[in-house]
C-alpha cells in the first residue's frame, strides 16, 4: 500500500466518521457543544422601541434651535411602562432599556443635557429622529429562527439561548474516547524509574489533547507486547466510539497491533501517510452488527481506531491532523481544522520533496503580522520542543526548502488563544 | 472623573490584582492551569543512544560501497538491552526506541534495506555516522529544569510532565468568581415570559465567558433595584475573589450599585472608559482586613469588583477587554490578551475621534491573510451579532474612519480556534 497524502488521509477519515446521536444538556453545561436543533425567538426583542441610553425621550423637532429647555413630564425606568404622551416642549427622563413613550421620536443622552430644575432640562444639541432608540424586534422577532442546528455554542450563543430562555437544549453527543499505549519498553506513572524504560508520556499527552476538545477520555493503560494481552485491551477499547492506540502500528517485526486489530474485525483503511513527523499512522473501523434494540443505540455505533506513532511528538502532531478533525466532526462542529495564519520565516529550512512536514515553531509579532522561528532540532524525540511550540509550520510535500523571509503557513496550537500584549493601538 | 483609555483601564486593573495562592492538582486535571513551580528532569532522556527508526544498527563505514550485505547478529526491541558488539560486516535488527549496540554508529531504516535471509540483510544506501540515532539526553538531562514556574499547561507540557513522572503538581489557584445581575426590568430563566421585561441573558453569557477561561463561576441571580436587597447580594458577592455585577453602574438616577458598593467598603478606582460599546464600566477593590489565621488565607484576599454594562453586547466586550486579562493574571498566566491578527477591511467604517471602538466582524480567508466584514448593525442591542462574530475589530480612538482595503487589527473570539478548511497546501 502506498503512502496517502495528509489531506487524502483526512478525507478518508472524515468520510468514514458520522455525527453522533443527540442529547439534552442544561444551558450552563452547553459551552463548546454544537446545537442539534434550530432555536427560535420566543418574543420580539426589544418588545417595543426602547432607549439605548440613559437620557431624555423627546420630539426631535423641538430641537430646531438649541440650547432648548424642555419640561420633564415623567420618569421611565427599565421595567416601567410610560403613562403619558410626550407633547411639544416636553420630554421624559428615560433609562437604558426603558420603553420610549408615545410622542417621542428620539432619545438624547444625559451627557448632552444640563439639569435646569427637577422638572426641566436644557438640551444642548440636535438629534435626528430615531437617535439612540432600539426599535421593536431589532434584535429578534418572535418565532424567527435565531440559531440553526450545527451552531457551535460560544459565550455569544449562550447569551442568545438565555435571551430566548432555553434552559435545556439538544446538542450532539460527545464521542466516548479510549486511550491505549502499547509496548514492553513503557514505564507507567506509578512504576519506579527504570533508566532502561521509557516513561509513558503519550497516554497523558493524548488525554490532554482530547480534553482540550471538551471530551473526558478513558485511559486504558499499557498493553504489553503479548498478543493475548493486547487483544484483551483492544477488545475493551473497541467498546468506545474512538480508540487511540499509541505505538505498535509500524512495519517492525515486533508489532502486534495491526494483525491483532484485524483479527478482532477492525478493517484497516490505511496505515501509512506521507508526513513528517508521523510515521506510522493507521486508521480502521470496527463495524458493529446492526441491533434492533434502539435503547442500546450507542452500543451499535461503529468504533473508529487510530493507530498513532509511539513517538511523543509524532503522536501529538498526528492527533492534531487526523484525530481532532474526526472527533470534532462526530460532535457536529462545522469547523474541523486548527486555525492557520500566515507568518514570515526567520531562517532557511531544508526540505526534500516527498512528505508534508510539520515544523514546530514559535511565533513573534512583527509589523503587520507574525514571524515564525523553528524551536530548534526537529528530532521527533525532542518532546520539549512540542511544549515550547506556538504552532506547526507546514512545509509542502513538493517543497525543495524554504528561505528566510518567505511567507509560510502556521497551524496554531493550544496556548495561542491568548497573547502577551494587547496587540492594538488605541 | 474623566474617561480612562482602554489600555489605562487595563493597566489600573492589572496593577491591582495579584497572583493567587497555589494548590496541588493531579496531572490529569491540570490542563489549562499554570505551573507554580520549576519542574526538573528525573533521568537522562533518552537514557542512552537509541534508534529513531525501525531498521538496522550498523557501522556507517561498512557502507562505503552499496549495495552491501551485512550479517544480522541480534534482534533488539525497545525495552531490551543489546548483548553483543557490532563488528565490521555486522548489524543488529533494531526497533524504534531500542538502545544502539556498541560498535554501531548509525541506524538505517528498514525501508532502505532488502531482506536476504533471516541472518543477513542487503543495505541499499550509505548513511552518515549518527544517522537516525537519538543521542543520550537529547530530550532532557537528569536534574535540569525542563519547565519553569509560570508555564501554561498545554497538552505538550502535559507530555513533559508525564515524561518526568509528575503525577501531582503545584499550580496557581483559580479565582472564585461570582456573577450578579441587577435591575427590576430583568426576567430570570425560570420566570414566565413577560413582554415588558428583558430576559436575563447577561448572567449566562458572562458565566460562559468565565467558563471559557477554565473557571466555574457561581451565579448569584438578580438583585432588584432596592438598596437593602442589593446590599445583601453584594455582600454575598464580595466573599468571592472576583464579583461581576452587570447593569446598574451608570450615572442614571436609578442606579444604586455604585453608592451601595462604596457603602460596603469597595473603593472604586474608575467607572468610565472611553470605549464603544462599553459604557459604563466600573472597577473597585474591597480590601480585606489582614488575618493572622493562615488556614483562612483565601478568605483574607481582596475582592475585585467589575461593574459591567447592562447591555449584553457591551457586557461581553468589556469582559474580554478587562475581566479576562484580570482573571488570567490571577491564575498566573503569562499571556493575558486575546490573540489578534491583521485583516483587510471589506468596506468603509465611520468613526469619530474620542472613543476606542470594538466592531463585531466575521473573518474570511483570502490570499495571504484574512478579510474582515462587519456583522451588520453595531447597535449594542443586537446581541445576535455577538453570536455570529469571529472577532472584534479595534478602531483607534484617534481614527476618523476606516476605508475598504485598509489593514485592521481583529481580536479573535471563542469559536475561532478551529476553522473550516485545512488552510495549507500539501
Amino acid at each position: 500500500m502506498e503512502h496517502l497524502s495528509v489531506t487524502n488521509a483526512q478525507k478518508c477519515i472524515l468520510e468514514s466518521v458520522i455525527k453522533l446521536d443527540t442529547e439534552t444538556v442544561r444551558l450552563e453545561q452547553s459551552l463548546g457543544r454544537v446545537l442539534a436543533e434550530d432555536v427560535r425567538a420566543n418574543r420580539d426583542q426589544p418588545p417595543y422601541d426602547v432607549s439605548a441610553m440613559d437620557g431624555y425621550a423627546l420630539r426631535s423637532a423641538d430641537l430646531a434651535n438649541v440650547p432648548a429647555t424642555l419640561a420633564i413630564i415623567e420618569d421611565i425606568k427599565a421595567g416601567d411602562m410610560p403613562t403619558r404622551i410626550v407633547l411639544a416642549g416636553q420630554c421624559a427622563r428615560i433609562m437604558t432599556g426603558a420603553p420610549v413613550p408615545e410622542g417621542a421620536d428620539a432619545v438624547i443622552r444625559v451627557e448632552d443635557t444640563m439639569a435646569v430644575s427637577n422638572n426641566s432640562v436644557q438640551i444642548n444639541r440636535t438629534v435626528k429622529p430615531g437617535n439612540d432608540i432600539r426599535s421593536l424586534g431589532e434584535n429578534m422577532r418572535n418565532g424567527e429562527i435565531v440559531l440553526t442546528s450545527g451552531t457551535e455554542i460560544t459565550p455569544g450563543v449562550i447569551g442568545i439561548l438565555a435571551t430566548v430562555k432555553r434552559a435545556r437544549l439538544q446538542v450532539y453527543r460527545r464521542p466516548r474516547v479510549a486511550v491505549l499505549s502499547t509496548g514492553n519498553e513503557l514505564e507507567d506513572m506509578d512504576e519506579p524509574v527504570d533508566p532502561n524504560k521509557i516513561p509513558n508520556s503519550n497516554s497523558y499527552a493524548l488525554m490532554a489533547q482530547v480534553q482540550a476538545l471538551g471530551i473526558e477520555p478513558a485511559l486504558l493503560g499499557i498493553a504489553r507486547d503479548d498478543p493475548a494481552e493486547l487483544a484483551e485491551y483492544l477488545q475493551r477499547g473497541l467498546k468506545f466510539d474512538v480508540l487511540l492506540v499509541s505505538g505498535g502500528s509500524s512495519v517492525g517485526v515486533h508489532d502486534y497491533v495491526r494483525p491483532t486489530m484485524e483479527a478482532l474485525g477492525v478493517r484497516m483503511l490505511f496505515w501509512r501517510v506521507a508526513m513528517k513527523p508521523g510515521h506510522p499512522l493507521a486508521f480502521g473501523i470496527k463495524t458493529s452488527p446492526a441491533s434492533t434494540n434502539a435503547v442500546e443505540a450507542h452500543a451499535v455505533q461503529d468504533a473508529f481506531v487510530f493507530g498513532l506513532p509511539g513517538n511523543p511528538v509524532s503522536s501529538m502532531v498526528c492527533f492534531e491532523q487526523f484525530v481532532a478533525p474526526a472527533l470534532r466532526s462526530m460532535m457536529g462542529h462545522p469547523r474541523l481544522y486548527r486555525r492557520t495564519l500566515a507568518a514570515r520565516l526567520t531562517h532557511n529550512i531544508k526540505h526534500q520533496p516527498g512528505r508534508t512536514e510539520f515544523i514546530r515553531v514559535t511565533l513573534a509579532k512583527q509589523e503587520g503580522g507574525y514571524a515564525a522561528t523553528s524551536t530548534g532540532t526537529q528530532s521527533s524525540g525532542v518532546s520539549l520542543s512540542m511544549a515550547k511550540a506556538d504552532g506547526l509550520l507546514v512545509v509542502s510535500s513538493a517543497s525543495n526548502g524554504l528561505a528566510a523571509g518567505e511567507q509560510v503557513i502556521v497551524q496554531l496550537l493550544d496556548g495561542t488563544v491568548f497573547q502577551d500584549d494587547v496587540g492594538f493601538k488605541e
